[in-house]
């Protein structure tokens, strides 16, 4: 089956294959607003179901921006060598990991990645919208 | 000289060091508000003194929400093996790159990562922030 592709000729993933890469990559970047601007956070990851989990240790400020606001969760992959490359968007809004969840959380060993105001916080990226995209760098182009 | 580090113990990268990251890395992303989400786009990007710019097939909606808004710029590295990593975020704002640029810009060689919607532009964030880190996992903590 041939791939599905935009009008610039641009593979866009399918949902299931945004779930597998979700699935099998362990750091990506949230985004969000705060003070005026926009911040960019590498984290560490793991699923629970549909929903990103970042473990960060995270401040009033950050926490204040993230919790029920709108977050976006990103991976991608490139390889300069075959000029390929994917990435996932997963635009959501944030918000803290359930109690309920807590206990599995603790289990998956997620460290966080980076933080920089102490306390370490299990945050969730609850996702409304999730596309990917592949791209092979046309070397005649 | 010891590195500076904050008050979680994370390194704090130099102006210069992070300067040095953006001039020597290829493909990051930015990150923008867009429709009331926040978008996260990985683009190829080349320095113009310290004016990161980008080429990409940006649409009108695209457009509308970059220039004069709030855009951020990232990238980093990681690397599992030895768990190390590091990250270098870029605040700013965005513009279409001025005309005196074009030519130059055009030399570069650089094509647009991926894109959607056709046209191909060269945006530019122009900073007013920039911060790095750099973190060892500590397999102990």
């Amino acid at each position: 089956m041939a791939p599905n592709v935009d009008r610039t000729g641009i593979e866009v993933l399918s949902f299931d294959e945004c779930r597998e890469l979700l699935a099998t990559t362990h750091i990506g970047r949230v985004a969000f607003q705060s003070a005026g601007d926009i911040d960019i956070l590498p984290v560490n990851y793991v699923m629970v179901g549909h929903v990103i989990t970042i473990r960060t240790a995270i401040g009033e400020k950050l926490e204040a921006a993230i919790m029920n606001q709108p977050i976006s969760f990103e991976i991608d992959h490139y390889d300069l060598a075959s000029r390929t490359g994917w990435s996932v968007l997963a635009k959501g809004t944030g918000r803290e990991a359930p109690d309920d969840d807590l206990e599995r959380l603790e289990r998956t060993g997620l460290e966080p990645w980076a933080g920089s105001e102490g306390r370490d916080r299990w945050v969730q990226v609850i996702p409304h919208e999730l596309t990917g995209r592949r791209i092979r760098f046309d070397p005649d182009a």
